[in-house]
């Protein structure tokens, strides 16, 4: 086992996302008066988050510690390794270093936010290392289901630190080189000190197959239904899957025709840049596709997890501007459905089949592998880097669980395995590892415009109005005599539909006469809080009695 | 293919619910002036339908022709077959027939309604013929995932029309027989005019294994865990792998303790009818757990679905009185997650790996078989009966489409393969089969005790509020003068933290008093509706400018 460098210093590390959750990626490592951050992602709202549009990590450590702040290393251009920096650079403007296609991918979203300042993104290459005051980030090829991703090593005073990124191991890739297994063997055998290891896949044995085998998948489908028109729908992040589609299409004599706002970008992004090569003539625009036949053509389109404003949902429930489906049509999910998605994606597939157009997916076909490791290969990486510590980060509880099971069985001791949560301190000295104190961590919430003005209290109060709906009961008093002048009336909505209940709703309206009037009138001051506790406990037991119900209650008072 | 006899009569066949969805199962079969429904079920509310607790068919067909309906033939006890009684029972009263276990259930379950007269249950057997005026109503043994299912052929002056209810043939069941496979065998050489056929596993192709496979799978899970105490959550329904259990705790020495609510109340009827054998002194109460040590006992519990009451989430979430889970338990979940439950099923997964207990699920062993059957077995009950016409049942239109595939595949010719929905009326006479008309069919949500009184209205409401919650603005107005006597206040709840926002909310007052004040004190006859639409666009553009929500705005303007 590596020893640890002998070294005055203390390293810290981090995490302030990732850990029990999926999303929202964020390590940070501190060595003395340095300060990295790895990636920077969101994540997508719970569905108890009513309304919220996306997860941002908090960030306070790193806005306090700015003067130390050397850089955010980015791994690859996924939104949960990326996805928060437009919200992060609007309080801290550190370097950010990524490989091309992810500091491209980074431009494109960063035209549709402004921000205080330029930011200060530095194209990198694998294989480049970066002096990060006293230390030092090296970027290391690795497979995953995006081009140009890489796993950093971070060396560091103490010894080096490993952080895998999202990676999995393609023998056959299909642009660019298989992950730099060599490199991480030789850290291994120079000593690795820590190495924090993706989960996402740790419960599933064996190895995640090539991104080849997706295109013998697809050769398979395409040979078998030549007078079909082929629409394949995939996550437009993955480049090699639409590269794969294209060549096909190219082999079969069919002209390419891409849909979906992302779809679009990320296409465009990857040709210029090089990450993709499109045969003359293949690709065509949407528009055209009226002058081919079925068999002609192929469709490239989002959607593929069943997005209500999606390309594929549109041409599903007809409401896509050129593309109608019918029984013409083959439509192939290339993608798998993301944990909680799969009503929606069902939804789609239903649709379809309504309207008899056959769709091949993932339970039918091989047509989707992950871009993650599976438990074999997160041995693998173990058994190159043999690390002295072993943390498992990227994912829920259960996925963290099995990495450490993963840690057991390849030798690492128990007390040399180390399970994190987010704002949870690691320390590391030349005496060893131990946990030491926490960090403001958290999530926030990003609604609209609203970045940190919805919590608790306000998920709280949507939840409760989505259940039950609402009553707004008003009415107006005089201040001095405490007489009723006007009211009360009742206002509500998304309790009963009203029209078909107008005998329930005039008895409420008589419950809160009688509150108000055993409050009013007494010729006293009037206890305004008293008077409203009061209307609302005595109209909720009613319609609780009446309805099964217990619909948010709103008692406004006016006073003249 | 079977010739279709003889007959003035018309024949028809109207599915109410179970076609383009799962659950809610209800079929309408009439000859003339003899009506029978087949199941009367009920369906869990989509993600969509906020607040709703359950959803039933609309069965106003069978409440105008209540004088022509002979009965109700229940296939088995699940949910989505008989759960719609309670209220379906409030405005018709037929003979409902059903095996023992089911009508033992539906006793069980009308115990909690009230209805306005004692229902007219009437226990029948498998082999069993019921007559129901010119139809005779044959039970037929299926296997199912609950005990004591059957198939029905509904014996017609016109042919036999088979009706699957939800099958699997399991060759080696825990209790009771194989399916009557022989019975359909002679049906079909007798002439089948027309199968009805489940299709829930219709994309998943060869057999569904045997209860007996998940009994393998226990036995290997008891074996190789001798020192842990073993909790395990299925579904309460499921008797067969509940006494498989038993049988296996009994044999390793260990005690079995059950918890939930609906787990005890099945366990004990189940007993009591004979459908379940308990070895002595093998069941313990779960208050008495606490006299055993961990490897002496097993826990069976309510929860596979991750449900938020569950005893399961309870024990997850250290909330069960008796049961606290640590690092001697095993949890297994013998289940596989309804589409929709996976994230809640998830979470209870995390919370158990966050407390360091170990976690079996289908994904890691075979713990769990469906109680459906799959492609070869579907082919088989159409070789089987060799109906002249088909129709696919129970699902999803994916799992329609598919199943009708399978009956091509199988040579039925298209124009003899009906794809329904509901409401849909097939007409049968001696000339042949086509769909004529529909009848009112539908879904009735049920919210608290309310039946039918939340619509597609309220739930609009319920989703815009849970959105980006709501704005109430109240003022008080002269009706004479048209002079603004008090207000306006504003109330908002889900729409942002307030006290963090007090500058937004008195900027939002000011636009609202901008509002009235261009509409009030002209002189003129006050115009509400021209009012309150004014304060409301004015203000929601104000709000989506500042944060780019739309929160439903509620005015109320009162009169003095």
């Amino acid at each position: 086992m590596p020893k640890i460098k002998k070294d005055k210093g203390k390293l810290r590390i981090i995490p302030l996302g990732g850990l029990s959750e999926i999303g929202k990626n964020l390590t940070v490592i501190e060595y003395e008066n340095d300060i990295i951050a790895v990636d920077c992602g969101l994540a997508f709202p719970d569905e108890d988050m009513l309304g919220v549009d996306l997860v941002i990590p908090d960030v306070t450590y790193l806005e306090q510690n700015q003067d130390r702040l050397r850089g955010i290393f980015l791994t690859h251009g996924h939104e949960d390794h990326i996805g928060a920096l437009p919200y992060v650079l609007r309080t801290i403007n550190p370097p950010v270093y990524g490989t091309k296609l992810t500091v491209g991918i980074i431009k494109n979203k960063l035209e549709e936010h402004s921000l205080p300042w330029n930011p200060d993104l530095r194209v990198v290459s694998a294989g480049d290392t970066i002096r990060a005051g006293s230390l030092n980030v090296e970027f290391i090829r690795v497979n995953h289901s995006i081009a140009d991703a890489c796993a950093l090593a971070i060396h560091t005073p103490l010894g080096t630190i490993v952080h895998t990124g999202d990676f999995k191991l393609d023998i056959t890739p299909i642009q660019g080189e298989m992950m730099n297994l060599t490199r991480f063997g030789e850290l291994g055998r120079k000593g690795v000190l820590m190495l924090m290891c993706e989960s996402t896949n740790a419960e599933r044995p064996g190895f995640t197959p090539s991104e080849k085998k997706v295109g013998k998948s697809l050769e398979y489908i395409f040979t078998t239904n030549p007078t079909k028109r082929i629409v394949i729908s995939t996550f437009s992040s993955n480049v090699h899957r639409v590269q794969q589609i294209i060549n096909i299409s190219a082999q079969h004599g069919r002209k390419v025709a891409v849909t979906g706002r992302s779809m679009l970008n990320i296409v465009g992004a990857a040709v210029e840049l090089g990450y993709m090569k499109v045969p003359k003539d293949v690709l065509i625009d949407i528009g055209d596709i009226k002058r081919y036949k079925p068999e002609q053509l192929t469709l490239v389109t989002t959607g593929s997890q069943g997005e209500p404003m999606s390309a594929l949902y549109r041409m599903a429930y007809s409401e896509h501007s050129q593309v109608t489906l019918g029984r013409s049509d083959l439509v192939v999910l290339s993608s798998s459905a993301i944990p909680g998605n799969e009503k929606l994606v069902g939804r789609v597939i239903n649709e379809l089949s309504r309207n008899g157009v056959e769709v091949l997916h993932d339970a039918s076909l091989a047509v989707h592998v992950s871009g993650h490791a599976c438990q074999e290969e997160l041995k693998l990486m173990q058994a190159l880097t043999q690390p002295r510590y072993f943390m498992p980060i990227h994912g829920e509880n259960r996925h963290l669980a099995a990495n450490r099971e993963l840690a057991r069985e390849m030798g690492i001791p128990d007390k040399n395995i180390f399970l994190s949560e987010i704002g949870k301190v690691l320390e590391i000295d030349s005496k060893g590892a131990r946990f030491a104190g926490t960090v403001p961590a958290g999530q926030v919430l990003v609604d609209g415009y609203g970045v940190g003005d919805v919590g608790n209290i306000v998920l709280r109060d949507r939840k409760h109005l989505s259940q039950d709906g609402l009553i707004v009961v008003v009415a107006t008093v005089d201040e001095d005599s405490s007489l009723l002048l006007s009211g009360p009336d009742i206002v509500s909505r998304g309790f009963v539909y009203v029209r078909e209940n107008e005998e329930l709703m005039e008895e409420a309206k008589r419950v809160v006469q009688k509150s108000l009037e055993r409050c009013l009138g007494k010729g006293k001051n009037l206890d305004r809080m008293h008077l409203k506790n009061t209307v609302r406990d005595d109209l909720s037991k009613f319609l609780f009695t009446k309805t099964g119900r217990k619909p948010m209650i709103l008692p406004v008072i006016m006073n003249i």
